[in-house]
């Protein structure tokens, strides 16, 4: 896959990992319009923070100069105060002084351990390699050294007419662990060569990121280093921006890839056997869905028992009364495993049986329909299950 | 351990569990005054519902009539509806018509698997033996058939000199999984022989309450069954209720009988291998301080890593940094690891090693101390590490 106007690296500076790519750079060509969405813990790691000063400084707008993401795997550089800010912009600035471009144009993406202070002087000596294998396919390489606990690379394509013109649009991602809905151990990294004002953009992402990696969770932990971030190079052939219908089109594109790319990282997550989707249906509006089907995918309990598909559902409705719902009334309520009705408007479903119950959950995708009964919206969450492996995983990380 | 004014009995019922006790009767003389909290749960199971109601009816006051506390374990009678609420009024009047007291004065108290209708007629057939064998010296056996996942009864005895009378106060308590700071599957009963007006009892209750059990955090899950009761028998010796005070004595003793019995539920958290106690200091304000502590006690990425002792700190800012805490500012934060500093307003402390951190936590019992560095206000939540035993006990719960 390649995007115009998009070149692509990858390299091993041995950073943490030894003997594997762990740095990427993306270029992006001059006049891109540039949406980047930054995590909502507030203890942002330093390479956020910096991200954050470029943006404000340039706002997304198209500039006569290129710009670059640099990302680095297996440090996150965060809790590492001024050093490690003085550590993110040293780096940015070597690479601007190579690229030639000023030091804004430069931003930092880190991912890893946190609590460790990052190698400044290895990354920098790795640079100029680096700069010179900038290539427009390079992206398969990057989604690789992007990776930390991830078992698998997670990119995606998409391309389509929209206003008369083929529009292509490319994304990679990573994350496995540490992933709540509400932005995640990740970073995702997106390009378009459509022609896009930057305030459009900056909305059709974030719905987009609302829509697919904010509905992910896998143990609820928010990360100090997400990022996602989406160019658009205008080097579709058009002159003209793409007017709010045709950017309507591109919004469509997006949710579809990145959603490819979240349900990448649900499958990929540290243990998982299992991929599980939560429904939440008939709710008086999405605010309300939204908050039930997190509370279920957040769930510990739930998710232990889902890996053995022990049809244990009375643990979907303990979630459902802890979520912080208005004026619960299970009688309104229901629950299906699959297509099996457990629960029917407060009482147990007498059609029901335990060995339904667990044919219905026992296949690789389970899914949990709940319906509130009580209006039109819905919503829904993509987790996993919790598995000894995951433990295992996570406490044996730097082991 | 016994308190003048109460009876207590345990016995076989088969419920869920075969062979082992699994009903328990508490019998309170005429004149006592109760206080009984019940879970934040939307979706509370009938037998809570059922509570509420008794306690509506009698508003804790000192009635002519003994009352009556029965416990089942095994199964929580939750999610079952109408037919689950019948059940539980049915058992109520039985064991109502054996004592010969009204109906409010039989309070039911459930828990266990979720979702599967109780044996009522089972439970009724037993309540004859249970009534029978009530004695004053019965708390350890109704300690032992309160328990589900447990692996060790909890019970706890106090006494003293308070207003020139000697008070003595008991209580036992079940919680093993599904527990976190906002009650739990947890139930508590506690009584005192002390003379305490209802609405006094009911404040010292619920600040005890706020203190010990809302303090604890397995997995962060709320159930839909827990309560929390204390009854005072006014058998004392002593005609005049306690003033003001002398109750603030009381409550000293009931914060450290309900400290004792929630350190005794995280110690014997399914799979648990270590307590962790997280120590929030330098808030603004007790509530930041409490959010903290919560978010921490409830990082799963956090207490898989304690596990093995592995220094992850990192993880602590992090889920400091999505607690919800306003105006972060790390440059104030540190955080020792026992007595060890790891980071230090707002840096890696420099005296750090990860040597001397996993030193620090290589011990049952883990202290994780972050001073927030802009206030006063501290709070403090107990909890323990998950291992793969926990996720091999909660996906075999029923096998």
């Amino acid at each position: 896959m390649h995007i115009a106007g998009i070149r692509v690296s990858s390299l091993t500076a041995d950073l943490h990992y030894q003997g594997r790519p762990d740095l990427a750079l993306i270029e992006i060509a001059e006049g891109a319009s540039l949406s980047v969405l930054t995590t909502r813990n507030q203890a942002a790691a330093p390479p956020v923070l910096l991200t954050r000063e470029c943006l404000k400084k340039l706002g997304g707008k198209p500039t006569s100069e290129k710009s670059y993401w640099l990302v680095n795997s297996g440090n996150a550089n965060a809790a590492t105060g001024a050093d490690g800010m003085k550590d993110a912009r040293d780096t940015c600035e070597a690479l601007g002084r190579l690229a030639g471009v000023s030091a804004p144009m430069v931003m930092p993406f880190s991912t890893g351990i946190i609590g460790v202070r990052l190698n400044a002087e290895r990354l920098i000596n790795t640079l100029p390699g680096l700069y010179e294998r900038l290539d427009e396919h390079g992206w398969e390489g990057a989604a690789l050294a992007i990776m930390t606990t991830d078992c698998k690379e997670k990119q995606a394509f998409r391309s389509a007419q929209i206003g008369g013109r083929e529009i292509h649009l490319a994304g990679i991602a990573k994350g496995a662990a540490m992933l709540k809905p509400d932005m995640a151990t990740m970073l995702s990294f997106a390009a378009t060569d459509a022609t896009c004002a930057p305030e459009l953009l900056a909305q059709i992402h974030r719905r987009a990121v609302n829509r697919t990696f904010n509905r992910i969770c896998v143990e609820g932990d928010t990360s100090t280093n997400d990022c996602a971030t989406l160019a658009a190079t205008a080097q579709d052939g058009s002159s003209k921006p793409l007017n709010a219908a045709e950017a309507a089109g591109l919004e469509e594109m997006l949710c579809d890839l990145c959603g490819e790319l979240a349900e990448g990282m649900v499958r990929d997550a540290e243990g998982a056997s299992h991929l599980i989707r939560i429904e939440v249906n008939g709710g008086r509006d999405g605010k309300e869905c939204r908050q039930v089907a997190d509370a279920i995918a957040r769930c510990v309990l739930l998710k232990t028992c889902l890996a053995t598909a022990d049809p244990n559902w009375g643990r979907v409705l303990m979630a459902l009364g802890y979520s912080g719902i208005q004026d619960l009334d299970l009688n309104t309520v229901s629950l299906y495993l699959g297509d099996v009705i457990a629960f029917e408007r407060g009482s147990i479903a007498p059609s029901y049986s335990e060995k339904a119950g667990y044919e219905a959950l026992n296949q690789y995708e389970q899914r949990i329909v709940l319906d509130l009964g009580r209006g039109e919206a819905k919503d829904y969450a993509l987790t996993c299950d919790i598995t000894q492996e995951y433990v295992s995983k996570n406490s044996d990380f730097r082991t």
